[in-house]
């Protein structure tokens, strides 16, 4: 039966103790979208012909965000990376940016939240960038795709785990 | 016609000037949500009760997110907030916790992504607050929705601001 | 005899070798208080009843406030907490907030100044949340109550420990 | 009457609303101690003669806290300090070092917070120096001294305001 | 006669008060150089071309660094900076890297800290993205061009205020 | 031959993997020197003798910089320092502040730019803190002495590695 493991028994939320967990390779892997305007779209795709390349610079930003994760989320525990790889990919039905990221570490719990904050910190820059263009823009399907090493062994997500619309 | 203004005339990324605006008051809200399983809400409702308060930990931190904004985002200029205050309701059609973030300061630059990044850091709390009950929640539906202040006036998010799905 | 480690042959500030010390597991707790005005208490206290929770709030400070002890203080290791618990309970006579924080690490050093710094910034929280009423409040009797892990062993506090008043 | 306006009306914790209040020149004075064996303190006291010097230390750790604060303290506002001292003094009966902040600001809040912050990250930098020769220090009286600017005038405190023993 | 401003009559270090001085526009120039041999060189103009944006990534990161001046020099005051501009550009002969950053604040201190220290940062990630290729790459020259703001009016450098060789 | 290694194969920066590299004792050593006039050099030599010392707080930052390495430098892996040690000397002809880091750590990835940081926040704490009685003063030759430990070895810096002038 689940429960909230990030609370004791008695409601107090504490970051659980993994002193006794092992070392172990972890990978996680997160995506999300930000939709927006067919003419944004195009700006930034022109961008990348040399006038500005929103992707380069979000994924930079994406990068240092998942150094920051333990900062941001308070019960997440500090973790040394091993790696981190960003890709921004621009769609065009419908026009949108998507964001994946894949974190790894060798440690005693897992980098969905590096990987998720990743993705979201990738998907912000974008749209502080894009703003002044596109206020309606908006940031979509951020999620898990996939997550490997630990107890749980490898999980890459199906249909069935998502919530229904 | 629209360019992307965090660029100069070469294509390289800057933090543009704003020295000579006047500092006058801002407020920009963003919100956005957190899908998932109705077990998943279930907890959080149940926790509310006593056994664990999910979204206390989320507002908590989605207003030091607010704070961290031009840490996390390159481009964004520093700014002294003069409020921030953040709402986590939860929602049964479908399952979410919504998150609403309103951001003020008196200065020379918008708070968008001040609000954004509260919210973005609030869900993300969410997220892994209830990640060991529920591996396929999704994060949507992050956007602006209102904008006070600036030469840019009073905006207020219409149907026709957001993209087509 | 003692010396202060913390400086070289010729007086100047270093962070330590520990490269040579093999990771154990190391806990230490920690506790303090902020002693106020009955009416100031009275206030938390109701506020546990659904007005505000001051105390869920100072927590997260807390736990949040371990993980930036290396950024505080200058010459500590930067470390992997693996776990950070707090407590916080109200206390009559005198009137005060008791703190207590435990910190663990599978490290080469020790986890005292973490445990002391989610004390020190849990009760300043409880000091920010309540000035508007009580600024003569004190924070005192903050210290290390427990340290277990590397080569000093387990180590409990005792009566003569402590400083003569 | 008392309130905690750190929560609003549904109990919910949000920094609040200074944007109409003016920046005006807003100061604070906190003390505080770390109390200590008598040998503790006399290697403190031939540090200053040239072997390390703790005070020195301890002050650069304090004035960079009183920057940190926003970071650490979930409610407060961030603000553009214009002044940070911090003076340390060994006092021998009892055996302790006294830390003296005095924070200044020209904004819409005051730095309370600043200079007990300032105050605590000094101390605690004293305890991580000296603990491998004195587990048994105690942080005590930490509080604000005296606070100038913003419509509560100047206030020093009295003995009255000070929590029964 | 020349004084260090940042230490008070008895020696101790201190944030000097500025709580008394008008903000106004402030300005400054820094720039500084990271040699290399010409191959190191080469491979970055190859990148350039599409491999690998290695002056794109240090701009970011110079950006950034402005913006965390206050956390890394222990008596600069923190400021709300206005703009920040980073210039990245290849020299031949010496083979080199040269960066040029311009910051501006409206504030009462100076900006002459932030935009060495945006130079600094911007060299050291050049340095981190070659340092495979080319570990005996030289930072040199690293100082202020021009300031402007403040009492001291406009300040260009001329070749007497250089250090004799 | 030699490539940029943190770029893939489509010229996208990424924080290269280093999840099978087995944690080893790794050592770095960089030098820099800020050069000045000899006013300014007397006044910190004056300074040592009891008015201020600058040193000291250079020192001091230097190894708090050499912590915040992975915040600045984005492609840099997080780690945890198990040794930071600072030397300031002033030389006299040409006159200069010099500044040595030593940084060391059990990791998978070597520690050069967390000893370069050290170096180029010390002496930018330097510049700091005399800029008010010299504006023209220039950081220099700030390079890589030595570094051990990982699959490269022992290196020592030779004439050779050293870029042509």
């Amino acid at each position: 039966m689940s429960v909230l493991t990030h609370f004791d028994s008695e409601g107090q939320a504490h970051m659980v103790d993994v002193s006794a967990k092992a070392p172990t390779v972890r990978v996680a892997v997160a995506e999300g979208r930000i939709r927006m305007q067919p003419e944004t779209l195009a700006l930034i795709r022109e961008g990348r012909a040399g006038k500005g390349d929103v992707l380069g610079v979000a994924r930079i930003a994406a990068i240092q965000g998942a150094k920051r994760t333990a900062d941001l989320i308070p019960l997440c525990h500090p973790l040394a990376l091993s790696r981190v790889a960003v890709e921004l990919t621009l769609e065009d039905s419908p026009c949108a940016v998507r964001c994946q990221a894949t974190v790894q570490t060798v440690g005693p719990t897992g980098v969905e939240m590096e990987a998720l904050t990743a993705v979201q910190v990738g998907l912000l820059t974008v749209y502080d960038m894009c703003k002044a263009a596109d206020r309606g823009m908006l940031i979509t399907d951020v999620g898990l795709l996939e997550k490997q090493g630990g107890k749980s062994g490898h999980w890459v997500r199906a249909e069935g785990d998502l919530p229904a619309a």
